[in-house]
Order: C-alpha cells, then sequence, then structure tokens
C-alpha cells in the first residue's frame, strides 16, 4: 500500500515491526509495554529517552522544557491563551487556514484576540501577504503547515521584541530543522510525522510558566504538567513509546536535514508533474508557500477529480482524497511516506494526465 | 510474570497476541491501525463496534451518549463542573480516597463545592458512614473505587430525586454489572479493566447536555464531542481499538456476571489470608468496602513489606508495592489478572507468614 493519509498517517516499517517483536514482551520484562506502570523504571527509562532522543533532534535547549500530554493540537487552542496570555491582554494569531482558524475561534472564547493576518480572502491559498504586529500582545501565534490547505511557512514571522512566538506545528513537526530558540513555545499532535494518534508534544521556554494564573483545572496547567513531568496522571504510554521508536528512526535515517532534503525531493517530483501539466494539475497552495507535507491540487472537473481518486486506490494509493473545503486531491508526504511510493504516484498523475488530459 | 500492577494493569494474553498478530496489516488493508485515516471506513468500523460492545455489555440505554476522549478521568474532575455545574449551583461531592479529593479540588477552582461526606478523618479506610445530600445539588460525585486505598462502593449512593449521580469508575469500570440507568454520567480512565492508557470513556445522559454553557473550549465541551462521535479530532485511534479488543474477550468470557464471579473468587482469596493470617495481615479497607480490585495491606512492620515486595518480586509477581499514602502492599486484581497469578500470590503471602510471623 502507498500510503498518502493526512493523519494518522504512514509510520516507518521498521518502527511498526520493532513494536510488534516487542508487543507481549517488553525489553524482558515479561510484559508488554500497554501492561506496564507508568511509574516503573523501565517505563521512566522510555520517557527519559524519548525526550533525550527529541532534545537532540531538534537541539532544544535546557531552558525549554518538554511535554507530552493528550487531547491533540486542539486541546492546546484552549490550553494556550488559559496560560499565557495575561487578564485583559490580548493575543496576536495568524491565520492561514482551517487549524489556524479554530485555534482563534477558541482563544476568542477566552479572551482578547487579533488577527494580525489572515489569507482567507484567498480561501488560504498562501501565507498572509501583509501582517501587522501588535507590540504589547501576550503572543503571536501561527500554523506552520496548514494541513488542509497544504500551505507552509517557509520561514517563520518575526514576532515584535518580547513576544513570544507560538506555533502549532502539528503536521511538520520534525520534519525539517527548526531553530526553537526562535519560539516561546511550540505544540504537535503527533500523528503526522512524530509517531501515532492520542499524543501531543509541546516544548516551552520555562520562563513563560510565570504568566500560568491560579485555579486552572488540574489538567489544562503548564506548570502542574511540568511539575508532574508529563505525568500528573497516566500518560499515553503507548503512543509516547511509538513516538520514541520514530525519534530513534529519525536518527537512523541521519537526521533532520537528512530527512528535509528527502521531503523537498519528494514533494518537488509532485509539484514539478503539477507544474509541466499545462494546467491539467492546478495546485491550491501558491508558488512560495507551498508545503513539503501536504500538496493539495485540482483536477479540469470534479468527475476527474473522483475518478483519479478511485484509480489511484485500485493501485493501491490510498488517502488521496482532498479535504471538502478545499476539494480536489491531497497527497501528504510526510517523513515515513517512501520516495517509492511518490514515485508511483508522480508516474499515475502522468498517465492520467495522458488518458485523460 | 504475575502482574498486579494498579494500572496500566495486566490485559488479556489473547487481546494482546490479537494486536500483535495484526499491527502490520490491519484486516486485509495493508497498513497499520496506527497509520491509518480515523475518517477512513476501517477504522469508523471499529469505533461503532466498540461503542456496540460497550453498551451490549453495560445495556447502556438509547438515552445515553458514550464517548472516548484523551486526558484521563483527571481531565474529567475540571470537565464535568464546566459542562454540568449551572453558573452559582453547588455540587455534592462524596469522598472516600485520593481520587474523589482530587475531583473535589478542581471542582472547587471552578464553582461551589459541598463535601457531603468523607471518610478521610480514617485514612479513607472505608465508604463515608454519614452523609449529607443537598437536594438543590446540580449532581452528586462520588468515586466507586478508590485505586490507592482499596475501596469500594458495593451499591450505590441515591441522590435525592432530580440530583443525576455522577461517578468516576475508573477501577472498577466493567469489573461487574453496573445499572446504567441510575447514572447521569459515567467516566472511566480505560487503563485499569478495558484497555491500555490514553482514553477515557464516558457515558452520559442526553438530556444532561442542555446544561452544557457556550463559550467553553471546544475541546472541554460535551455538546461537542457528542457532536463529533469523540472524532471532533483525531481521537487516540489505537487505544480505542485495544478497548475493543478487551471487549470482545469480555463477551468472551461470558460478560459482566461471569466476570463479577471471578472476581469476587479472586478478591475473596486474598482476603482470606488476610483474615486467617492472625494479624500477621491487616487489611487498610474495613469490611463493607473492600474493593475486589485493590486489595491494601500493611504486614508488622515495613521492613517485613519491604521484604515481601523483594521476595515476591524474584518470584515473578508485580507492581504490590502499596501507594506511599496507605503503605504497606496492593494487589490489583483486575479482571485480565489470571486465576493462577492470585493463587501464586496467596501461597506466597502464607508461605510469608510460616517464614516470618
Amino acid at each position: 500500500m502507498h500510503n498518502f493519509n493526512a493523519g494518522p498517517a504512514a509510520l516507518p516499517l521498521e518502527v511498526l515491526e520493532q513494536a510488534q517483536g516487542e508487543l507481549l514482551d517488553f525489553r524482558g520484562s515479561g510484559m508488554s509495554i500497554l501492561e506496564m506502570s507508568h511509574r516503573s523504571k523501565t517505563f521512566e527509562a522510555v520517557m527519559a529517552e524519548t525526550e533525550a532522543d527529541l532534545r537532540e533532534l531538534l537541539g532544544v535547549g535546557a531552558e525549554y522544557k518538554v511535554l507530552f500530554l493528550q487531547g491533540g493540537a486542539s486541546l492546546q487552542f484552549g490550553m494556550l491563551p488559559m496560560n499565557l496570555r495575561r487578564t485583559g491582554q490580548s493575543a496576536d494569531y495568524i491565520v492561514n487556514g482551517t487549524w489556524g482558524t479554530a485555534a482563534v475561534k477558541d482563544a476568542r472564547k477566552l479572551g482578547k484576540v487579533r488577527v494580525a493576518g489572515s489569507s482567507e480572502s484567498t480561501n488560504f491559498d498562501r501565507v498572509p501577504e501583509t501582517i501587522e504586529l501588535d507590540p504589547g500582545a501576550a503572543y503571536l501565534h501561527y500554523t506552520s503547515n496548514e494541513t488542509i490547505h497544504g500551505v507552509e511557512w517557509w520561514s517563520e514571522p518575526e514576532p515584535p521584541a518580547g513576544v513570544p512566538l507560538i506555533c502549532d506545528m502539528s503536521s511538520d513537526f520534525l520534519s525539517w530543522p527548526v531553530e526553537i530558540s526562535k519560539y516561546g513555545l511550540i505544540y504537535a499532535g503527533a500523528q503526522k510525522n512524530a509517531g501515532p494518534a492520542g499524543v501531543t508534544v509541546v516544548i516551552l521556554r520555562e520562563d513563560l510558566l510565570e504568566r500560568v494564573p491560579g485555579g486552572l483545572p488540574v489538567m489544562l496547567d503548564y506548570k502542574v504538567q511540568v511539575a508532574g513531568g508529563s505525568m500528573h496522571n497516566t500518560p499515553p504510554c503507548f503512543a509516547i513509546y511509538m513516538v520514541g521508536l520514530v525519534l530513534k528512526w529519525l536518527k537512523g535515517v541521519g537526521g533532520l536535514e537528512v530527512i528535509a532534503s528527502r521531503n523537498q525531493h519528494k514533494a518537488e517530483l509532485i509539484y514539478r508533474v503539477i507544474d509541466e501539466s499545462g494546467g491539467f494539475y492546478r495546485g491550491h497552495a501558491q508558488q512560495g508557500s507551498r508545503s513539503w507535507m501536504n500538496v493539495t491540487l485540482r483536477l479540469p472537473n470534479e468527475d476527474l477529480e473522483e475518478q483519479f481518486v478511485k484509480q489511484a486506490e485500485g493501485e493501491g494509493m490510498v488517502g488521496l482524497k482532498g479535504h471538502r473545503s478545499v476539494g480536489g486531491l491531497r497527497a501528504s508526504l510526510y517523513n515515513a511516506v517512501p520516495l517509492e511510493s511518490v514515485q508511483t504516484l508522480a508516474q499515475f498523475m502522468a498517465e492520467f494526465q495522458r488518458r485523460n488530459g
């Protein structure tokens, strides 16, 4: 199968094989990782190793805390303003797709929000061209890659001095190097490049914890989660373990520079077919905002789009139907999608055009 | 290994073997359940079957909604009062251990709480003997089994007419039949009897959704979760799938009456050794509140307790150290702990007493 799912998405075969091999007896413990106390030395070692590998791969400095939480990126939409926006203060959001819009919606329920830039008027086909920043904002939030629209920031926006940059990095987290020191907080649902669904990675600069107000429900309080080392209550142990395996795989591949160059090559294969199709394929994202993770495109009509999805599925390519808000097709090319799958898709696209163009 | 962990805890071997067998290729899909879109027909079937089996086993009527959420029971400590307590209204809590105490703490942050009964003065060694209920309470909350103290309600408290009964059933959920119609809402972290860590089951009577106020962060809003069928965002797919396998196993065993009788037999084996030890073993929970799930006990001194844990571990029995707030030993005897493990423990206890008594 060629797995182009937008998430949950392809995982490296080696990772799945290792998980399968040790599912009944984890590292000689005589029990499954699924049955093991999160307070056991064995599981604590898994947590510690996972965090250490993440720090190594991304270059996360000691001034940052790493959390493994539940609830997906969507729970962070609420937790962020609850924890980091002081009473009466406004927060800036740059919006270039569905997820940024959802982040704004939750933040608005809890306090003041300014939309500092938006590409909604062009159906989120690009990173916003005009951005006006509030130098007094609690933080500046953006979405580095919009999974549904296939729009990615090629370099991060620059917040005013003293305004922490916050990023929903769910769908391009670990797909390329990131300069962590530019950020106040990064969060990412794991189910794209980092592992299975069920765990959300949060990397936050420790000084931001000073802002956390008293009286938050315990699971929504970053201070509590930091103090408990992500184990204030039982963490999603298996999902964290899987993230750990994916990180080891990523280190084995050669790290983020290597995976980034692979990802660029894969994305360019598909974008080239689009660009050379003479308009048969039309990319949704504009040049300069094209995502390496999610390629979104339209065909001349919906009938052809439907045929494309059906015929591709017949040849073992799944997950290619676009989200209804954009239509057309979407090919998600995350880290674990092999080059051969992308080559197969590119060839199929060319053939499909020959037959139907 | 004999696994007496308090949670995450023993899972049925057949369940683990099935998960292992289909981990690389889920039901002929050519991919792992870990890589599959939550919007795929295959995964939607897993969700639907899991819910149907849960409804069948517990006898959940059509007037109830079933949710599979993230964040553990501890996230419900905050969600409950946010969603179900109207502004200015007070909620009643009966407290017989650590988890009930934590539930009160979160609810107090968000509004009015009355402790309707507590056994704190006897270190939570029983279900409270005196309970005074508020007929105007938003709801009555209790914890059916306190995992740390080993205290279980043998029958549910009776709330005043019109006051919904709400229960944190995390550690005895699915261990015996429950009359669902007595409840407004039940919640349970899966990692005791229902599956691995990472998913929380919530069963709520639909009419309670009328109380949900506007303006809640999206992931904390029961109405949103019900409307999205637990898939407002990506759910913890693998954990839900595992719960589904456990439910099938439970049906195969013969259902909740059968498992309850097994659980009773297992618990009685250990309590008998305690009662016949002439005071060498002292149960923490008083008669009438003894848990079938978590047996808590002390030995004559801490030195012997430490030796017990170490020697038992040497004979393959793990997870027996008690929680620091109670001390001593704790044997968790959840559904998936086999009778042979419990017999082994009972024999070891008798031998240990002969050698040290």
